[in-house]
């Protein structure tokens, strides 16, 4: 056996819904990668959102922040679910999501949206405006209106009730996402496009001002501003001029998640969020989807993606993050698709089975 | 020929770029309409946006703030060009539309979003997604993160400076908007799907309460709840599951526009602006185009179109409205498009040549 040079810890969240059946299965693949590569993993399993309100009453149990926090890179299933919908705010599964990332301050997420040749047809989009699409998103992810203040509720001069939200940047924060977008476009196709709303809201014209600013570190990376309603029109019109995007947290939420439709295979995305140092953190980009939990139907690749994103950007072990690419693709050649991407004439395995052809794959035993 | 029975003042703002050829040809339409319909119209024409910048130094003169205000529906063809976009925020065109939106109190921004069948082809997506798609998006368009204060630019406690808005709403707005969007959809299929953020934002909070609320008035629509990520994919994977969409500014902003491009032809839309009480604003949903202005290429159906919609919406003259939209399918019948629409077989035409066409259709002479 190959000597076990180095060893990592890794946090492990199932979390809700199928969150649990895709993490064994990404859980499986990084076990064999690692025996391959001569890595060692160090896994332990906690709680989040649903899963530790059930459990101790709270959506991100101070344990399980500290457990992550002191581990070489965390992988989170999905969260949320009906039955915790109409909690209180501070209940909320999703407010666990975002303590989270606040608690390991990892302020870039990057969600790579690529249209595979094998799944072209899952796209709702026309064969010719699909094929090649190959972008990511690079959102801000630890400030913006999901973390701005003041927030609340109160009362206006007329005594009417209102709700209210500070959209805030401060130049340090649009300055360190900036350049993990120009690092990110330059290993890319060295395009930029930062997408604001810099003709209405000051903290975009903040956001245009730093960005440009930060340009001239990279000048061969080509940047490009665009408006976000522009943006929304664009990812539909054609998605392939794009290369790297970069925005605010609200933005980068609606415009990642346009942009992963567009591929049509929201089972396939992962994600990766970073901080400056730290672990990062990983999951697939889908939700919970309660409604098929439990019953072997998820896909799993998102996860075992996301699994790929942690050896690469969280661990710096490209060949191993290398081997699990190489083997999801393989898995599809074979023709094995679960339910949200079967076509005619292709082989509908469930989640358990698909794991199985992706350690085949990983293994060469195909 | 017919009594001139109803007497109508209207306020045409031509604006920049293409605004000028396609408010002239709508114009023709509207006059023509009078005088089958026995109506008569008094235009004023009136600077805005970067037209009235070069000419006054400001975006939206007192005066035609004043003569809009006095009218009986203000039409607006586009704003902005390249000339003015490095301007300081109040000397924007945008600045002047916005003051225009809250000078007029047109809180109410319906944006109809159809697929015609003369036209499946020009949507990116697949036929099967696209043809049927008629869809609604009702957006709240004077409160919001676009009004809403504080806002600005400072220095947070570390000396660094910020930039930042409010997203804030209080319930009369809220509620004010909720009920246009139920009559629009009861008027429609009786279905509204009211897009927040509610699971992280307060502001959304407080507007999914209202419009829960409100909505025991209406009790024969079908009220639904989405988060607006999830609705910007949903507008890619299906948009035919929509009805009316409600929503606020920013929200409305992003996915009214991510909606037309859905139908492919932008070139064809129109929108309506509308107050409790006053003069609406009617407009195509496309820009200045300032790259085909002055060329006689531009398409002047989305500017007819709202033509339409201000003959329906402001003037509550419904069989003028229906002659003006019959008569744009009947042209577009005949196999006239301009460059935008254009497809192979059919006939290419500039902007005044698509205009002549139009009459001919309200005419009967064809
Ligand atoms: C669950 C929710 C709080 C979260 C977000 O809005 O960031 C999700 O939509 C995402 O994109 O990861
Ligand atoms: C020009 C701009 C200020 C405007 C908006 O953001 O409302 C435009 O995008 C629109 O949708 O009418």
């Amino acid at each position: 056996a190959a000597t076990r040079s180095k060893s990592y810890n890794i946090t492990l969240l199932p979390g809700d819904g199928i969150g649990p059946e895709v993490i064994s299965v990404a859980k499986n693949a990084l076990q064999l990668v690692a025996s391959l590569e001569g890595i060692e993993f160090k896994f332990q399993e906690m709680p989040m959102g649903g899963a530790a309100l059930d459990l101790t009453g709270v959506p991100l149990p101070e344990e399980t922040l500290s457990a992550a926090k002191d581990s070489d890179a965390v992988l989170l299933g999905a969260i949320g679910g009906y039955k915790w919908d109409n909690n209180e705010k501070h209940l909320k599964p999703e407010t666990g999501l975002l303590q989270l990332r606040a608690g390991l301050k990892v302020f870039a997420n990057l969600r790579p949206a690529t249209v595979l040749p094998q799944l072209v047809d899952a796209s709702t989009l026309k064969k010719e405006v699909a094929e090649g699409v190959d972008l990511m998103v690079v959102r801000e992810l630890t400030g913006g209106i999901y973390f701005g203040k003041p927030r609340g509720f109160s009362t206006n001069e007329n005594g009417e009730e209102i709700g209210f939200n500070t959209e805030v940047y401060a130049t340090y924060e649009i300055d360190r996402i900036a350049r993990v977008a120009f690092e990110t476009a330059r290993k890319r196709h060295g395009k930029l496009c930062s997408v604001d709303k810099a003709n209405v809201l000051e903290a975009s014209m903040l956001w245009r001002k730093r960005v440009t600013e930060i340009a001239s570190e990279y000048p061969d990376v080509e940047l490009s501003h665009m408006y976000v309603d522009n943006a929304a029109m664009q990812l539909v019109r054609n998605p392939k001029q794009f290369d790297t995007i970069v925005t605010n947290n609200i933005f980068g939420d609606i415009l990642s998640d346009e942009a992963s439709m567009i591929t049509g295979s929201i089972g396939m995305l992962a994600s990766a969020s970073l901080g400056a140092s730290g672990p990062g953190l990983f999951e697939p980009i889908h939700g919970s989807a309660p409604d098929i939990a439990g019953q072997d139907k998820a896909n799993p690749l998102a996860t075992v993606l996301s699994a790929a994103m942690l050896l690469k950007y969280g661990l710096g072990e490209e060949k191993a993050a290398q081997r699990i690419e190489a083997a999801v693709l393989d898995t599809l050649d074979r023709g094995y698709r679960t339910g949200d991407i079967y076509s005619a004439g292709l082989k509908l395995v469930g989640c358990k089975k698909m794991g199985e052809e992706v350690l085949k794959s990983i293994d060469g035993k195909v």
